[in-house]
């Protein structure tokens, strides 16, 4: 930080230490979305089975913030600084991470609505779009910033093999209107695939 | 830390943190004022569409914080050390920010209420003025604390630009009489000027 | 981070942060969990004596993250780097934790029930094998991550001492349908020994 | 950390960031005491207005919260490690200030009764008698982990002084049973003792 007067430009610690804190928060958050039986409840067994869509969107969104977290820490990595547009880039991209807890209960009580699994699913969307176009600051428009030179030509290519990422959740949205489990079955595919080995080859 | 029975010095690393870690909550405790409808409504979009307000309240509130957390970062990275008097203005700003949450859902659940946003604008009003106040400590009556040595009319400058953001919320607050909406209206306007690149010159 | 296009290797500090807030959160939010009477509540003392087993909860449940925390610091301080699967055994451990605060609240609104004993002690279990398995994975299948060489005999008897934590909490989870007491004295039992200089010497 | 077989020594560093992820999440919980007006609540003024013990207990938690903040960093900066005690007192200390997101809505909600009073200040008691059993742990029983090498007289010096701040916990404790209000003004008093710049003498 150069210039003292100039507060835009910033190292990525504390960019980092922000948006870990945001997430860790979002992520844990989710878990007030499970309902506890009140006290009296006769059938433990039952109230605790029926309930289960709860647990499942737990764990997508688990799955799901804890892999663009992944992502996020990998991105943030390739920076030396951060200037505002990337700041105000990665506070929208916190906006779309915060809002989950809430679009993860809401596809919990009314799993049989398209227009709940609509939401969800197309949180997600957003998520990915504000991370794709952070993403290309990152590595093409501000490509000046980043911490190691690299051909704009490979530039390219990481950030559109990132942004393929938007596709699928482009069709779940669009699915939860033939049927809100299809949805909520692809999310959880993606999901599952970043979790396995298979994506740690992008 | 020279002197191991002087606890009231700092380096700033621990400081950033627990303020990142209290805005990182705050920010994100936001979600909890979104009403997710009761299991068992009947028209979810009428209801999801009515409550428009906590979404804008919530976008509003994101940005404001977010924007606070920028200009926090910036001021404290001047900073070499930090003293008594710096970590109890800054508890004091971190107080007005974590009542947000607060003072957000009160103005989505009573917006016709001039009341109501009133406080939420005046709760705007009181960060902006702590944060003054912490921030002309940092520049101006700590000048031997900061990172890098500044003639004293050049911080009084830094501050005075800072310092004018105010303004605005003091106007924004006192129009909540005419109309809670106007209030509403200045308060995004004034998170979506500081998220543009206008604010970057800053 | 040698190469920029491989998002998978990461320095360990980001996942101890990460890591750290989550646990800090999911640990916080027990809090939730006791009741507050409602105002007008005549007999306070009755009220707030009758509710011990969500103090109770609240003890073992807050001393037990702990602990994971303090293992949890022990394993990856011994990591030069994280590697995919890493990052997503430790995400899967995180959403172990990020439960607790729920099983919690189960066992202390439920203490009567098997079925909600047995959920705590079960959650608890869970949490202990997947820590099994990352330890495993960081000791021996990564063995090259870490940031000492270690002979492989040395590092096979460390992940055998911590692997054996396991079995305490499958006695407990298996007791609940004998009793839901016998299950949170165990699990006391259980925090309270790795809380004492005991288990210090592991 | 020589021996990467023993766990329960480590650097500082870690600690630091768990202790301020708790403390930040707990002191940001207390807005949740805040009650929002339900939609439809005809004479808003009013019912904000009556609800001032709210505001009062957020603020003087807030404060006391933040204070302990302040403290904790500045015995954890005289440390050069932790070992396996500090470590578990250190979590006891956060679980002391974990409850008092409960404890500050307790007497809030019950500000005419002794018993919330008491039970309010107890856990600040409580909180104050751990703080000083571990910064007599950190000061006196492991001066060896100290980075800086201080004399025994002048080390317990610095913990008698810090201890002498149990004092008035006891005494606002104590004279909830005269009236709840004196306990409040006492907390109240102790947290505006430390926030001003006579505190910094210490």
């Amino acid at each position: 930080m150069a210039d003292p007067g100039e507060g835009d430009r910033m190292g990525t610690n504390r960019l980092e230490s922000f948006s870990d804190g945001v997430i860790a928060v979002a992520i844990t958050l989710l878990v007030l979305n499970i309902t506890v039986p009140p006290p009296g409840t006769s059938d433990l067994a039952h109230f605790l089975g029926h309930q289960w869509p709860e647990y499942l969107a737990y764990m997508i969104s688990f799955l799901t913030i804890g892999i663009i977290w992944i992502n996020h820490h990998a991105m943030i990595g390739r920076l030396r600084e951060a200037d505002h547009t990337i700041l105000i880039l990665n506070l929208l991209l916190l906006m779309t991470i915060g809002i989950l807890p809430f679009a993860t209960d809401l596809v919990a009580k009314h799993r049989h609505e398209s227009l709940a699994a609509a939401i969800y699913s197309g949180c997600f969307t957003l998520m990915a779009v504000v991370f794709s176009l952070l993403n290309r600051q990152v590595l093409i428009v501000r490509g000046h910033l980043l911490a190691e030179t690299l051909p704009l030509d490979e530039r390219r290519q990481i950030w559109r093999r990132a942004a393929s990422g938007v596709v699928p959740y482009v069709f779940a949205t669009a699915l939860a209107f033939v049927s809100a489990y299809i949805t909520l079955g692809i999310c959880a595919a993606i999901a599952l695939y970043y979790a396995t080995p298979l994506a740690s080859t992008r």
